[in-house]
């Protein structure tokens, strides 16, 4: 399988999160991306390719563009008044407050963000610009026939709602493709998001829209990030009601009770006959991962690729998260292995 | 006049707030009580008397009694799990989430903030709770028949919500104030909030009632923190409409500009004609202030209190904000001083 990657990740670098009440290095690091090449090197699964520019008018398609526009010029304007050290937001909305965007610098941070995970430094807009890149090239590779593809994107994208960064994402690569797909002729897309964390970014995308079905498998929200979104009720709305499907999982659950909610959200996704599926790969359900709270186990993976290989639907692997660095290359190889030899 | 005080306030000692992308000691610190305190004992401005304890019935008049539980137990539901630092949280909400309360700690901040400026540690809790008391106290001596008292609030209260901490507020003690103004047989109370911020969280506790005018002059939202309300076409809702009056102020306003805004507030105060006057007085509009934009002088704290003398009716003085702590006495005590002399 081909896998889509360029180095331009790294300008996504030295970037910080308020985590636990202190700035820390963030756990979405430049040396995820090094793991998972050492890995699907060692195990030849396919070719490296560049991505191809396809600028922002696919990004728009899923964003507002006052959103894009912030992101485009946060660091500019973070920077213009003599501040030198990564951008971070401090301050958000209270329920019933209103939704207008601010002229001055902290407030638009404010206003485009939900929590103190999503840094922005020098780099993070081209690297942000490269990941929706990335998953596009994917795009064209699978729309043109071929069977798979894995667009290894970085930042990750799913937590990025449509005018909102939060949780070390900015734009919604998955959703990107998802749509681009849908573009490019697709009738129904199918959006499995296998990531510890709940997708909010892109169920709230295409929360009110029956061309994309989007399961989700991920920790309660009662207990887990981003909270406020990801319960088992949020089925879809309007003319999409039907067509989002939650399964959260508590604390401490093991591969036994999470292929369960696998089995369930693939029999949605069957159920619902799409032309194409975007796999929303995070590996944060392994039971090393730092800032999680699964219990999956590397040999899982193998397994978790052969059932959506099952699927046998042309299948766009889109990367999000996974923070046990030893072993998130290994974690993603075992996937894309399981699903070629599913 | 009779200042209300109590050294319990020193308890919310040793917190942070995320400003600027770091990590800081919070300017909202318990030096600005005693500076307030020195300028007092020089000017012979009143005897100081302790607070009385009301306990939390009050306070539930104007809070969600699931916010106060989840104040009151913060920081040892932070400190269960082995961090003994102090609390900040972390994750907000995205437009469109759900407001449900989570099960974990992490989740239970975040439902209940609006800023990283909230820090919670130890002596907290007993702090607000003494703030809180401090306020009722004022209110216990003004509706007893003492034309004026300052309440010597620390934390500060105007920016607390129904069920929001934010902007290093907890309790709204102003709020809990003027509505125990009403419980002891007042009919109509005005509050007036001269802080440089907008007192958002008065705003939304009385923005549907008629019973409580809150009159607000501060730095533009455009601009400036709170920045999602405080704009002035924000005049109450339901019962309350025409009940809520905002002076937004851009950037750089001086002592002409923003008094011309105090007179507006005035005639509306006048025109309502309350039975009390509850003082949102913060001093954070001086020219000095680290965090703040407006250019008032220490004189014109004098002339400000002068004005609010000439509304003739009962005064409550609550603390707000004011972090310029060399000069915060000063502007506290003119203040006064201009109030006791107009
Ligand atoms: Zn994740
Ligand atoms: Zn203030």
């Amino acid at each position: 399988m081909k896998i889509i990657h360029t180095d331009r990740h790294l300008g996504h670098s030295g970037h910080v999160e308020l985590m636990n009440g202190r700035v820390v290095p963030a756990f979405e690091k430049p040396e995820r991306v090094a793991m998972i090449l050492k890995a699907i090197g060692e195990r030849n699964l396919g070719p490296l390719i560049e991505p191809t520019a396809h600028g922002l008018d696919p990004v728009l398609k899923v964003h507002d563009a006052n959103y894009i526009r912030f992101l485009s010029t946060a660091w500019q304007l973070w920077t213009e008044d003599g501040r030198d050290f990564p951008a971070l937001p401090s301050f958000w909305r209270a329920p019933g407050m209103r939704y207008i965007e601010p002229e001055t610098v902290d407030g638009k941070f404010a206003h485009f963000s939900f929590d103190a995970g999503c840094c922005i430094v020098a780099g993070t807009w081209d690297a942000v610009q490269a990941a929706a890149d990335t998953a596009l090239t994917g795009v064209d590779l699978v729309a043109g026939g071929e069977k798979t593809a894995f667009a290894l994107c970085r930042p990750p994208g799913h937590h990025a709602h449509q005018a909102t960064m939060g949780g070390y994402c900015f734009v919604n690569n998955a959703a990107v493709a998802a749509q681009s797909f849908r573009d490019r002729g697709a009738a129904r897309v199918a959006v499995l998001d296998v990531d510890y964390h709940h997708g909010n970014g892109t169920q709230a995308i295409f929360y009110e829209r029956p061309d994309v079905l989007v399961c989700n498998i991920h920790g309660d929200p009662r207990q887990e990030f981003p909270y406020f979104l990801g319960y088992a009720d949020e089925t879809g709305a309007g003319a999409g009601e039907g067509f989002n499907a939650n399964f959260p999982l508590r604390w401490g659950t093991d591969f036994g009770g999470w292929s369960a909610a696998l089995e369930a959200a693939c029999a949605r996704v069957e159920a619902y006959a799409p032309d194409v599926v975007v796999v929303s790969l995070g590996v944060d359900t392994y039971k090393e991962d730092p800032i999680s709270q699964f219990k999956l186990d590397s040999p899982d993976y193998l397994k978790i690729g052969a059932r959506i290989a099952k699927l046998a639907k042309p299948t766009l692997f889109v990367m999000e998260g996974g923070y046990a660095v030893e072993a998130i290359g290994i974690n993603v190889a075992n996937t894309l292995e399981g699903f070629l030899q599913g």
